[in-house]
């Protein structure tokens, strides 16, 4: 099994589909990496972009995905609803398969390095490549925007991690880091009443005393007139799919109401879903190499 | 998501290390394809080769392996435990990802075609391909092997599917077909009463009553003082894994006997174990294009 990461950059076009290809147009033309998803809002003026690939592929990538927003977003003509500081605003490494979040820091600190010295962007590392707790939360560090951060920079706690000390007038700041998969799922309940979704939620959720890597809000579907938990997975190892649907049942129960379907929204690894095969198959000792498609890739 | 098929053909030679290499790099050399696996009995005299690919590529690889093994192997001076009817003996295809097993019929009738029309040995299809309930079971068709078909394929009921309608003297004759995955799983239970482990498997097992594609035993495993339900799965879309675990759990409650463990034996495809993440789960509307390592390959 060869490594795999994935890279989601956003970058702040979301209007000029011409600008949007070209930008695009980087990852396609970038050998061993694969495009999997892109999407851009109006009103946002942003896009998002999904692909994977091997580790050196998918940094270099990125790096000419940032060189060419760079050259043709020009941030003191931007506008848009969604919060940005640069013409690639954000761009997170996730480790796929057979690699840890501790090398996609290593790639995320080696793309920031090479961004901030051959682009003269500032580079701020978040997430798991924080160079500090403060930095470690996006919206922290985003805070005050591009149009704030050409005071921002100038403060010794906000000086940039790779690149110039100075704001880029042009491009503005971006952000790199690491960061686990996320998983998004729901549990729906046999009952139209939010209280008891709102309840499941705070027991579930770390911020109120539940697991450790999941966030959850209580959700009413009007549709089907039931209620459903929506739960934010941030880290499917240590907090794993299994556990969090035994807890919504478990919790389920003060209130008689039972647990009648799950979803999962948008793309899973394999591993978070086998993972819960083995559990409730009470599996021993299983290699994940025995599952026949992970032999398939060089 | 591209077809994916799976060849594990059996030929005759299991102790001339040059010629069993030479025969699997015929494999190794097929652009498309990968061998996953190969090994070799000494007693048996005879080799199993593992490999996947696209369904052309497959098939080209099938075909020169079965070509190498009837220059280099001699049917007539062949001796070995295990039976045997031919230089290449049985040649299944095993539909993986995207790919029916109606197709992988196909391919063994062009590939049997082309068997007996260019190397000039008899071809039998048998399992999915069969012609016949008769040549369905490979053991029935196989009856009286090597030696004993100068005669057998002489009988109209035994007129060989493809090529001459008598024995190629070196070659011998080849069986070839489709099936679907096997899945060898065991389910360990907290007792080491065996007739226990048999009664159950007589419940799940189809010849006596139970699950249409479950084959099942009961097995002593002296070292752990336990035993053991050993299911063989001839079909896990149609016969579930999770279906096997809760008849097995079912059953065993009569007895007050718990299901401590289970074990998969060998490869076993993504989708039947993703198949009981869903069932226990109970996630709706799940695509299997969600499993992110789906979208990997071209």
């Amino acid at each position: 099994m060869s490594k795999l990461v994935e890279c989601v950059p956003n970058f702040s076009e979301g209007r000029d589909k011409e600008i949007i290809e070209k930008i695009v147009d980087e990852v396609r033309k970038t050998e061993g990496v694969k495009l999997l998803d892109y999407c851009s809002d109006k009103d946002h003026n942003r896009s998002v972009v999904t692909f994977i690939g091997g580790p050196e592929e998918t940094k270099e990538a990125a790096f000419k995905l940032i060189k060419k927003a760079s050259e043709l977003i020009d941030m003191s003509k931007h506008s848009g609803a969604h919060p940005r500081m640069g013409a690639t605003d954000v761009v997170p490494f996730i480790p796929i398969r057979d690699i840890t979040t501790e090398e996609c820091v290593q790639i995320a600190k080696e793309l920031g390095k090479k961004v901030g010295d051959e682009l003269n962007i500032p580079v701020y590392l978040y997430e798991d490549a924080a160079s500090c707790p403060e930095r470690q939360n996006l919206a922290n560090v985003r805070k005050g925007q591009y149009e704030g951060f050409f005071e921002k920079i100038k403060k010794p706690e906000w000086k940039p991690d790779f690149g110039p000390s100075e704001m880029n007038k042009k491009s503005g700041a971006t952000v790199i880091g690491a960061r686990f998969p996320l998983i998004a799922y729901n549990v729906n309940l046999g009952t139209d009443n939010i209280e008891i979704a709102n309840a499941i939620s705070r027991r579930i959720r770390h911020i109120s005393g539940g697991l450790r890597y999941a966030k959850a809000v209580g959700v009413m579907l009007n549709e089907r007139n039931i209620v459903q938990v929506s739960i934010n997975m941030v880290n499917y190892e240590k907090t794993a799919v299994y556990t969090i649907q035994e807890m919504v049942k478990m919790e389920a129960k003060r209130y008689g109401v039972p647990v009648i379907g799950a979803e999962v929204i948008g793309l899973v690894p394999m591993k978070a879903l086998i993972d819960c095969a083995e559990y409730y198959l009470q599996i021993e000792n299983f290699d994940i190499k025995q599952v026949l498609e992970t032999n398939l890739s060089e």
